[in-house]
């Protein structure tokens, strides 16, 4: 679990290892770092899953790094872990069979930028922070935001998204090519920057949200979008869940560009007003944002507030001055971390479903009975326009039966999404807790068919093993 | 090329070939045809390719049925080459090395319609005007609109895109799921209806542009869009292509959401004019279309009227009747076509690639020289908020001059595009007449992880081989 000790593990060929290491320190010198305390900081993970540090760190500076560090591991049949910021969520930067971390801190800059094609050329490392700060100038930005600041390498590794989604797409759609650095050493590119292409395979979509299980990504070419003319937004209360899916599928199949529309639930809305003094009323809430031309964005915040008072909501107001709604956003980003007003000392295990948008209001009121049945506390927050919601569990983790409980509303959580047509995760990936579930969600000839894939780029099962789909 | 006489060829093993003839007979009776006309119907090609018809078409009515036809296919090392409406451009439909061609006419229900999560259920046999026909009622659409009315099985199979692609996307960002048979006569589901899942390798987009060659499509799950309040749209002279290009990169860069914008060259407009009767003036012209509210369609077309004007274009006559602009995009649909009105009796060999937007103009003009200096005809036609253009050679293939003058340009054209980062086919996908661009595309590496991806999908090749990549 989060916070735990780094302990040593048992890596299979403790041997094998020390001799990668060495060889390692001979190229790297002071880039390599086998300390306990960074090893632990490289095995972060907000679930139930214990922190598992690899052997070593190294900081990588090019493509030419990785390439040599693939190499000695495959040699050794050393692991081989991808690291951006650690801001994953299901285990996917652990090292349960030891191996080498691979940080991506120092390979962060910009390489390019083409404001005419809408897109940018950068290394792993760089945070959507630093890139957006990078791009401002040029009237450009990069939309996907998972509230993390976040690397672009981990966001396309583990196919990231975030509010904006329900506009601009998710990783898998703002992507347009990577470099990666494959199992055996060699570099492969997996596009160029013409828009769309039909030429042969998309290995740009299978690297995506392949969790570094089938290369190592090493340079992005993103997609941006202009920043918008005008923003406006606000939030919108409403008498029940319902009515917020309600209204929101409204807004959707009326054609509004709505650029982001979330969910609070009236728990998690009064953990925001404690964490950021917003003082909502204590009702299912939406926060909205609208992109567009003065006169669209006028008009589309119009339509919802029409649609709101229609379904019993609002009232609506959305021309909140900027610097409103910058504090509206950062509580939000905010929420999960809000949570912890509610039950101070608790332990966070954040968690994800996503469901057709028809089902959303069932899903949540269901799971809401479920962990007030199960005597839990679990504010809900959601990217209801895609039919996507988080649970945040507080949980005492020295009480084992309520760990238990937890445990079971997680799974049952999952099992009600999937009954619902919907997936074990819109957005916080696989990793290793949510293996689990891939057999139930996908069913056995597309789990052979992924295995078959990562046995196909990866035959040695060195890319961060024991992720996604278990070859041993 | 196309319209040869279909001819019988070497299918390595005659007798495994009728075996699995005599045995498909048992089966389907007179849903198997093994008719010379049939077979030639199943190997339309608009390239220099010769027409290579399989040795029998077989009709399945589900996913049963073609369970049944790869399993006995497999059994015996006969190739299984799935079909939709044979409007393909590369060879995607033909048999090489023969085999069974399985003609999805009859599947062609669709099977759901979930209007509140815009989405539906389809066999691959339906084609896209057969599905709007059948969604007009209930308010929403599907965008992709290839030109032809082909099947929306073949439009997955070769991540077909068109007119709208510049606001919609292409079927790579309009299919949400995949039900396939696969080389062992398993059925893979690819994902479900949530709009958005982390859930594992991108499986949906594996097959989508795999032309058949890794899993035979047997149903799709489509992303819908809601048909928009209101439509505007018109065309704009401009005094070059490049005004009509630097014109399209503002249009996009200033965030209007325009769906649709075409680009026609002089010899196109005049093709058109005669073909359709527009009485356009001989000059490069774009054909725009807005999609949004009365409002935002307004406000979009003044806006782009504005920067018309500010490169020397227009004016822009925006408010046209539906009847007029139903007329104007049914003449750029019939573009192709009309090239023939340019020199009667010439054979057309469509072509495309695709550039980042920066490049386009320098592109087209660059091609253009070219053609003039290959003493060739070639009018041009481009999606070109995506960058992507299209040439319609007309060919006198009894002219083995002129055919080698034309094969030339296309190899230039594809080296010019890839100079300029581009990609050797934006739309059209690889079939067999691509294949040997795309190691200059993308490198050995990449290519050989697409064919391990092919070896670890379909280790025997019967699944559309000699497509895409080339196992033996």
């Amino acid at each position: 679990m989060a916070g735990a000790e780094a302990a040593d593990h048992n890596n299979g060929d403790r041997e094998a290892v020390d001799a990668v290491i060495a060889k390692l320190a001979q190229k790297f010198g002071n880039r390599l770092v086998t300390s306990r305390a960074v090893r632990a900081q490289h095995a972060n993970t907000v679930t139930w899953i214990d922190n598992q540090p690899p052997d070593a760190v190294v900081f990588p500076q090019g493509t030419e790094d990785v390439q040599e560090v693939v190499r000695l591991c495959a040699a050794a049949r050393v692991p081989v872990i991808a690291f951006g910021t650690g801001t994953s969520l299901e285990g996917q930067v652990n090292a349960p069979r030891g191996g080498v971390s691979l940080d991506f801190r120092d390979m962060n800059r910009v390489l390019a930028v083409h404001a005419e094609d809408l897109d940018c050329v950068v290394e792993p490392g760089i945070t959507r922070k630093q890139l957006n700060e990078h791009l401002r100038d040029q009237g450009v930005f990069f939309p996907i935001d998972p509230g993390a600041d976040a690397s672009l390498g981990g966001m396309a590794a583990t196919r990231a998204s975030g509010t904006n989604a329900v506009r601009y797409g998710t990783m898998k759609d703002n992507v347009l090519a990577l470099k990666a650095v494959l199992a055996n050493g060699e570099v492969m590119t997996t596009g160029r920057r013409a828009k769309k292409s039909s030429a042969g395979y998309d290995l740009t979509r299978l690297l995506v949200g392949s969790e570094g299980t089938l290369g190592i990504i090493t340079e992005l070419t993103l997609r941006l979008s202009g920043i918008p003319e005008a923003i406006s937004g606000g939030v919108c209360p409403f008498p029940s869940v319902e009515a917020c899916c309600r209204a929101t599928i409204m807004t959707i199949q009326s054609g509004i560009p709505v650029a982001r529309i979330e969910l609070l639930d009236v728990l998690q809305v009064r953990a925001v007003n404690s964490y950021s003094k917003l003082g909502l009323p204590e009702t299912p809430m939406l926060f909205l944002e609208f992109h567009g031309t003065d006169a669209s964005v006028a008009e589309q915040s119009e339509r919802f507030g029409e649609i709101a008072k229609e379904l019993g909501g609002g009232p609506f107001d959305w021309a909140l001055r900027a610097e409103d709604r910058t504090r509206l956003w950062q509580a939000r980003h905010d929420a999960a971390l809000s949570c912890k007003t509610l039950r101070p000392g608790a332990h966070i295990v954040a968690t994800d479903v996503c469901v057709p948008i028809s089902r959303l209001a069932e899903c949540v009121v269901e799971t809401q009975r479920d962990i007030a049945d199960s005597r839990l506390m679990a504010p809900i927050v959601g990217h209801v326009g895609d039919g996507n919601f988080h649970l945040t569990l507080l949980v005492d983790m020295d009480d084992a039966d309520e760990v238990a409980r937890a445990q079971a509303l997680s799974q049952r959580l999952v099992d009600r999404s999937l009954a619902m047509d919907g997936t074990c995760t819109g957005e916080h990936g696989v990793g290793q807790g949510k293996m689990k579930y891939l057999k139930a969600e996908h069913g056995e000839p597309a789990l052979a068919a992924m295995r078959a894939l990562k046995r196909a780029l990866d035959p040695l099962d060195i890319l961060n093993p024991g992720k996604i789909v278990a070859l041993s």
